[in-house]
């Protein structure tokens, strides 16, 4: 078997911040999955590459230019990964969806979005489990139990509690009525300052991150309709923390106090994964 | 000058996930920062890459197998930017540094950030030079020339042009009377309006990448106070575009239809690098 003989299918995903694309294809008439990732750029190759490259000039502006460098091969690698055979799993595994910014009115959620969000009665059991103390009870960190402003404070699943580095963690407020953002009037401006003020508090006694270096923030859309709100570590960028699906805390309560129905009247745009059930009814109602 | 005559110094900064390094040396005697970055692996060449490769087995179990690729040199470049005479803002520009959030009240832009931002008298005249098609001017990719409401589209340093996928383009505002977010009213909607709607025009004919793929976005602060927005694939994570740091143009333009002083008056949210002057000047008037 040989990485030369692969032919190639189709691109099921790449990233071009991370160097690296993955293609489903064939190797010997056997279904395969190649990875390739370039090598990071290290000190130690990096006086000869400089030295050894061809180079051309591509750009000149005052004090910058740009080149393309064309360093010998042996001192740029490609980390290559073969699959194979592979089967419909891996091939489902490392398929990207697309996502598509929506632009959402206060009339597409009044009657795309919230209808959709009704009739597919999603779950949020686990999360009543966590406010029951049915589930997860010893993971919480901190609990204000008011039930109109108080919340439970425990860890994301995503961080596994090791290192502040990443750190990431859900307040879950105790009152049930309040499925997203979109909901949030000034009636809720005193559970959204609890809860700024009371996890902040417990993230500094328990773990000594100051609010300085903590993104509290909101999704729209977010994963689940149950109001919650993410603590996570400004040095670790989480996915999630896009200006185009985040909304800082701070904002969310200066707005409400500005504009009673912000979030109520104010067009949301959002991210939305091509297979989102959610999208085909923006395509239906010809809004996407 | 030269890229091979570049001696190295020391590493400001690295990423092992984005393949790239910042090193500051000497190019000629003078003061050099040099920023390396490896190429997206892109589908046109992916074909020859596998096939002219040398190959290098280095583990097999059972399906999986990894490899050490090295592709001939034209298939494999390093993006390479060449600040040369470098000063000491470049330098710090981009050594590693802690992050911090601070939120910048009315008051505090009033006593603490607009005096700051005068004294420096931070130059842009290679923006100007841009606008005045001085340099550059190859690289447009859409002009307005309205001076009240015109603007100039090129792509971003950070984009090589070769793949959409990280697709980066700057509009630079031909009027220069505008530092940032915080400086714009009402006033400037037809400009903000004219950027969204002719860049994303521009961007789509040239590109084929639609509105529903891209953050339109201003930074607050900003590299550099002359206004210019960021448009963005949205499959392409670059930093920047944070929720701390990024503000989506339509929010911007719905927050001043809803609130002519939005901007001037709300406090502002931003991440600062530990050695900022700009955060000192915060410490010292006690705001952090």
């Amino acid at each position: 078997m040989s990485v030369s003989g692969f032919k190639v299918g189709r691109i099921l995903r790449d990233s071009a911040r991370e160097k690296n694309i993955f293609v489903h294809g064939k190797i010997d008439d056997q279904d395969a999955v190649i990875i390739l990732e370039k090598t990071p750029i290290t000190q130690d190759v990096l006086s000869e590459m400089l030295k050894e490259s061809t180079q051309l000039l591509e750009m000149k502006n005052d004090i910058y230019s740009t080149y393309q460098l064309h360093p010998p091969p042996h001192l740029n690698g490609v980390k290559t990964t073969v699959i194979c055979p592979a089967t419909e799993k891996h091939v489902k595994k490392y398929q990207r969806q697309e996502t598509f910014l929506v632009e959402e009115t206060e009339e597409d959620y009044q009657s795309i979005t919230l209808p959709y969000i009704n009739s597919q009665s999603f779950s949020v059991q686990w999360v009543y489990n966590i406010l029951e103390k049915k589930a997860e009870a010893d993971r919480i960190v901190f609990e204000d139990p008011d039930p109109q402003d108080g919340f439970v404070l425990l860890p994301d699943f995503k961080w596994d509690q090791k290192q502040v580095d990443d750190l990431y963690l859900i307040a879950l407020v105790h009152r049930r009525d309040v499925k997203s953002l979109r909901d949030l009037t000034p009636d809720h401006l005193p559970l959204l300052r609890n809860i700024r003020e009371k996890g902040l508090e417990a993230i500094m006694k328990r773990y000594s991150v100051p609010a300085s270096k903590l993104r509290v923030m909101l999704h729209y859309q977010p994963s689940y309709y149950h109001l919650h709100v993410h603590f996570i570590t400004l040095d670790y960028e989480a996915p999630g923390c896009g200006v185009e699906r985040a909304h800082l805390l701070t904002d969310v309560i200066q707005n409400l106090q500005d504009q009673p129905e912000y979030y109520s009247k104010h067009t949301l745009t959002f991210p939305i994964r091509a297979d989102d059930t959610l999208l085909s009814k923006f395509r239906d109602a010809g809004r996407v």
